[in-house]
């Protein structure tokens, strides 16, 4: 997994773009991520990929006994710690190539945004069930297969044609083509990882989840008033939420 | 749902289509389904949009013990008891908008390339869940979303931009808008229902089904050695295959 956040160019982009009040994440990703959680009292979470902590705090004012936070970004877990600590909250500076290091169990394993870093899905689903408790949940969210299937080197997209009304038409060849993706994303790049959607709900079932739901989010009217400028979050679905049991 | 293979042009072209040998049907669709059935040895197998019946007389051979094949087309129902008869099989004429009608209990559903004709998929699933015995599967083919989510009422394709290379490139911006496509495949008008990922399988999970594996299909180059003009069926995913048990 590709340590971006700590790079200075891109973190110091992505640290401007999370400040405004107004972005993808607050807007669209959120609130969803935010309506697959079941009530989380004195439950136990592990939340993968926790960036500024906004996910961990949310979970310690639902009523959460415990949460740990990990994130391969020195920056995020600094910022995290800066902004979002709690005497029930522990932040670690650990990729989640690392996760069989961690030696308790949890009732939820979250993560947003995040897993499309990740090379080896089934290795890492395989870690999730060992940290997960019976019953346990895996809730994620990532970017959609119709956003990984593509490569954008450089600004220009080289897999989307432009129409003269600004409509975008999307190459489809390479979604069935899983892995490696060269993208630029403030800077050039960015290595995310592209898993079609079956690899992706197989990949969990063959691991003993059971898949209990699925969105696959876009941007609506009403984003689109606030912020217009996410009408590219509109030309295809952007995020893809799964929410999993452990069987 | 419309009664298309009862349209004497369309069925013309499609028992012509059908007839050679070498078909998207016979080189791509089958073997994926195939390779999804367990061991029908004893079993009561319905098939939903039978069509000429050779998935029932597969049934057969592989040693079901009863097998009931529908279909809303009389042309279909007359060629599967002409080429596909035997003792252990039952056609009739009926809309899958009817299955309440039947009254018994099925250890397998099957379904080939025909729920994205059927408006109504939540009915369609509850119904066939009421058809099942506990533990029944329902294994289904469809078209993929990504190929449903495209409106084409002419040859001319609206949705699709073709590069000087041959390339298509497509607009994304209705796969999340659910609903009637009005389409050209042999002759004008035929309609079809798109529905996303995610509502397929909320809807199956809502209904008491666990998803077990899905599989998107592509034409690969083994099959397109066979059959160049299948070129079609490798710039998207082209069908989909869910196998799902009931809890």
């Amino acid at each position: 997994m590709q340590n971006i956040y700590d790079n200075k160019k891109f973190f110091e982009e992505y640290k401007s773009m999370r400040e405004k009040n107004v972005n993808a994440n607050n807007l669209i990703e959120n609130p969803i991520f935010k309506s697959l959680l079941p009530n989380l009292k004195d439950k136990k979470v592990l939340d993968l990929g926790c960036g500024y902590g906004n996910l961990c705090k949310f979970c310690e004012e639902d009523g959460a006994r415990k949460i740990v936070g990990i994130d391969i970004s020195k920056n995020m877990i600094e910022m995290a710690k800066k902004t979002n600590s709690s005497s029930k909250i522990f932040y670690f500076n650990k990729p989640m190539e690392k996760l069989d290091e961690i030696k308790e169990k949890f009732d939820f394993v979250l993560s947003s945004l995040a897993f499309h870093y990740v090379e080896n899905f089934s290795k890492l689903i395989n870690n999730i069930k060992n940290l997960l408790s019976p019953d346990g949940y895996l809730i994620f969210s990532q970017e959609h297969p119709l956003v990984t299937a593509f490569t954008s080197p450089a600004k220009k997209n080289i897999d989307c044609k432009i129409d003269i009304e600004g409509k975008r038409y999307y190459l489809l060849s390479d979604y069935n083509n899983i892995g490696k993706r060269n993208i630029h994303w403030y800077i050039n790049g960015v290595i995310k990882y592209h898993r079609n959607f079956s690899t992706i709900i197989n990949t969990l079932i063959e691991n003993g989840f059971t898949i209990e739901k699925i969105i696959e989010s876009y941007a609506d009217e009403d984003i689109l008033k606030i912020e217009p400028k996410y009408k590219y979050q509109n030309d295809r679905p952007y995020f893809l939420f799964i929410k999993a049991k452990l069987k």
